[in-house]
Order: C-alpha cells, then sequence, then structure tokens
C-alpha cells in the first residue's frame, strides 16, 4: 500500500512514474541498447518501493508544500523561498535515495540534477510552485533506478580468482 | 549573524552550547588529557558557524516543530509521532552535520546516537515534545566538534615521503 | 561464485560470517527477541552478496594486505602502519557499505566501531597484522545486516493517509 | 609540508593544480562573472590541504598505481584493468573529497564524472594508464573547490528572522 502513497503524492506534486522513467531510459539506452521503456518503468517502481526512499520523498516533499504554504518557521520559509542554492539539505536528502543501489547513483545524480533533463526542467521551471526538494529527489530516483538497471545488465560478469586462494 | 539565530533556535528546542560542549570533551578527553570546557565550547561554535550546518539544523528543527504542532501531511506526522526507527532521514541529515570535518566524524557519531549521552538523553525521554530529528542533529554536531578536535591536537604529526618522489 | 570469493577472502582474513552474525545478533537482539542466529547469518549472507558490498571488501583488504607486505607508497604506507586516527578512508569506504539498506545503520556502524565488540575487537588488537580498513569494514557488514532485519521486522507496519489525499 | 606532498604526487599522475582550477573556473564563471584564475587556484589550494583529502588522494592513487604494476590481489586487480563501471569504490572515496564542503558540492561532481572536462578527459583517454580513481578524486576535488567558491561569493546574504524568536 505504501506504494500507492508515495506515487499519488508524487502525482499531486505532478510527477508520474513514466516521468522518471524516461528520464532513465535515455540515461541508460546508451549502454544497454536493447533497453525497454517497461524495464525502466519496473526499476522506479522497486526503488519507489523501498522504504527509506518512502521516508525521504514524504519528508522533502512535505517541506516544499509547507513552504507554499508558508507554514514553516523563519528563517527556513525564507530560504526554501529563495531556492538558497547553497541549502545543501536538499541534496543530502538525495544522497539517501541515491545510494540504495551503491554509490555508482552519484555520477548520475550530479549530472541530472545540474542538467535538469525532461520533468526536472519542468519543476525547475515552475514558478509557482516549490520545488526546492523535488528536483533534487527525482534526480535521485533516476540516478537510483539508473544503478539498478546497470547492476542487472551487469549481473554475468564475474571476476575470478586464482583457484589457490580458495585453499590458503 | 547567522550563529546568534542558529544558537537560539536550539536554545527554543532545549540545547545551549555547552550541552554540546559537555559531550564533546567526555568523547575526546580521553585522546586529550589536556583538553579544556573552553575548547569545546569553541569547536562547537567553529562548527554552528558553518551555513551547512546551520541549515541542517534549521530544517530538522522545523520538522520537529511541525510534527509539535501536527502541521506535517501524513503519513509523516505519524510517522514523525510514531518516532519510526526505520524514518532515517534524520541520519542522512545528520551525516550532512557529521561530516563536515571529514568522515572520522562517523564513529563518534553513530556511538552517541546510541548511546544517547547528556543532552541527548534529556531530548530522548522528554515524551512532551517531538526530537525525531534534533537528538541525530546534536549527535552529528558533537561528532563534528570532536572530529575539529581531533584534527588540531593531531595537526603536527607528518607523515614524510622519500626525497626521490619530489624529484620525480 | 563471487560470494564463494569474498567469504573466503573474508576467512584468509581472520573473519567468518559466524563472527559478523553474531555481533548482529548481539545488537538486534534487544528489539527482535525472537530473533535466531540463523536469520543473522543469513541477513550477513544477503549483505554478502551485493556487489558493491564485495567490491568495498576486495578494496579494502587489498590495502591492510599491502601494508603488511610494505608494497605501498608512501606517505600511505607509514599512515596505514600508524593506524592513524585521522585517516578517515576506512570509514568512508564502509560507509559504501552502511548504505545499502538506508542510512539507518550509521548508528550502529558508529557504535560498532568505537565499541568494537567480537570479531572487531579481535582483529584490532591483533598486533601482528594490519587491519586498518577490515574492523572498519567488519563494522559496516554488522550495520548492514542489522539494518536489514530492522527493515524486515518491522516490515508489517503501515502508515496510512486519509483516502482524500489519494483522490485529490 | 604535506601540500607539497600531495601535489608532486598529483603531478606524477599527470595532473598540476592549474588543470583543476580551470575546470573549477569554467564551472563558476557563470554564477559569478568576476571569477578570476588566481581565486580557482587557490581554492583548489585550500582543499589540497585539508588532511582527509590528502588521505584520500594518497589511497585512490596508491591503488591506480598499483593496478598498473599488477601487484593487487585478485579479483580487484582484474576489475581495475577492466575498469568496471559497477566498481563504485571510487565514487565512494570522491565523496569524502566533495563533502568537505557541505553537500551542494555532489552535483558538480556527478556533472564533472559524467561529462569528463579537462583534465578529467585527458586522464580517462590515457589508455596506457590506470585512472579509476584518479578521474573521480579529480572531479570530487573540483567539485569542493567550487562549493568553497559557493560559499564564499554568497558569504554575505543573511536570512533573518522575526526579533520575537530570539526573545522567545
Amino acid at each position: 500500500m505504501s506504494f500507492e502513497i508515495v506515487s499519488s503524492i508524487l502525482k499531486r506534486r505532478g510527477v508520474c512514474i513514466e516521468d522518471i522513467a524516461e528520464i532513465v531510459y535515455e540515461l541508460q539506452l546508451p549502454y544497454h541498447p536493447q533497453l525497454t521503456m517497461e524495464e525502466c518503468v519496473n526499476s522506479v517502481t522497486a526503488v519507489l518501493n523501498k522504504r527509506e526512499v518512502q521516508y525521504a520523498l514524504y519528508t522533502g516533499i512535505a517541506l516544499d508544500e509547507l513552504a507554499e504554504q508558508k507554514l514553516l518557521p523563519q528563517p527556513l520559509q525564507s530560504i526554501m523561498e529563495a531556492d538558497e542554492p547553497l541549502y545543501g539539505v536538499d541534496e543530502t536528502m538525495a544522497l539517501g535515495i541515491t545510494s540504495v543501489y551503491g554509490m555508482i547513483g552519484l555520477t548520475s545524480f550530479g549530472y541530472l540534477d545540474k542538467e535538469k533533463k525532461g520533468i526536472i526542467e519542468k519543476l525547475n521551471n515552475n514558478k509557482s510552485a516549490i520545488h526546492v526538494f523535488l528536483d533534487d529527489l527525482v534526480a535521485g530516483l533516476a540516478a537510483a533506478a539508473s544503478a539498478r538497471i546497470a547492476h542487472r545488465y551487469e549481473g554475468a560478469k564475474n571476476y575470478s580468482i586464482p583457484s589457490d586462494i580458495e585453499r590458503s
């Protein structure tokens, strides 16, 4: 049920799973030409089923919404309204999402957070809403889903060791 | 001025700089017998002067206070009221504080977060308030201030390299 | 096969899976009185099956072994021989293991890294070997395996949201 | 003296401070048009003076060099030779550098690690050497130096709070 909650909250903020899957598709296609959108949707869904990911999303989105409603205490309200570039708590929170399939996700996270592809750009350009956290969290989601795909596709490769190690 | 803001907000939540400095003192005294409380207060002050630390504190404390006022959207409100042990966003946010003097602070952070010494225990036992974030953030502050002291005391040690490396 | 490789390398360094499972058992028993050692062994095994965990172990153990063989370039060789408390790369690398089940593992990691329970203490006291990385990595493994158990036991709890959110 | 050591080791691996400063300059110029190369060199120098940064560089570069000399134990030697994309320990180690001026550096790190600008591309294209760690570490250095510049330029901005908070 918690997946339904988190996806409905994302939808409320203008983000659907396909939006995130499209970013994953664009990011991973060069490395895996046989990749399908369905696999990307599945990968985003798998990431969204992780409890720590849901909790980060609940928290970041709550902060965005409370800022829109001007309910945050000062000076946080002003910092969020200014989308202060030195804030950094959004990147920290996204790190908690990005790292669920290992630190290889850091590269994609940073790239997406700077290049602002697809839905991330839309969130960023929507000046009527506050998306201090959501753009980073979506970049983190796409990065984690990409890392998951990378792990799956590379799954067969094995690095052997000389057999005497196992005996020693 | 931002130091005055962050220390007044901490005070509003029942934490003064000396409370944190006492934890640092207890943690570092075994390694540095000549350590004084004044140095510990200075170290906590230095950590609190860092902007990323202030931002993490504003954010975490805002979440605690909004939870007390029952202003958070669901399901976050219930998660915060339950002090859900799997929440993890508090630890993630504390990581952003703990790491300002390098990752050596991770050990002290985890130790303090589990042992709940001094003011951390008081925060944790105060059942009339919500301190989901504050106890982790204070553990993070004490860990960062301890790491800073460790860096200062060990400052003189130098590891040399064979002189031909510098020539090569 | 990669699980066999990583467990044989751990064994070569004096650590067997049961050693790590015992730490997990001690750590989690107070929260889950019905916990069995078998579950702890399974949890450690699950963590060790993650590729990013294996890679961190290969790397940290290689550095320990190369330091014993005096094959590291200076000044790293001297830093490792001194088990320099400010080194921090060992904690950073352990973070990559600890975080595979979310940042809730940070607390256990830091606690174990300071308290040095069971096999961690043995590694630390063995003065004939260099275990700069291994003690932190084992603390990271035990912390991740503990986080995994916490996630499993709490799996049933759900935080509901008012039904109108899903309709909105 | 430790700055001389770390800069000489970087030079040995084909990286001079100006190479890193150029990346910082390109990254930060759009935000701070009055930025000079001298400031970027100073910022890189400040980052390289941090002990935790030096330790990460010593360690990552040692692993690259030992891989070139085929001195790493298996399966790590093969993983490094293949520049395995799922390795992730290089990103983890770079995180320890990137975070020294807060988590805002994560975005630049990921961007640089993917776009491979300037010296990072040269390191990556040099097929006669192994730079599994160095390209990530240089991206981490440039990201940290950029974060430092961002903190300095924005230093004057202050978010005030209603005066009654300080009285309460």
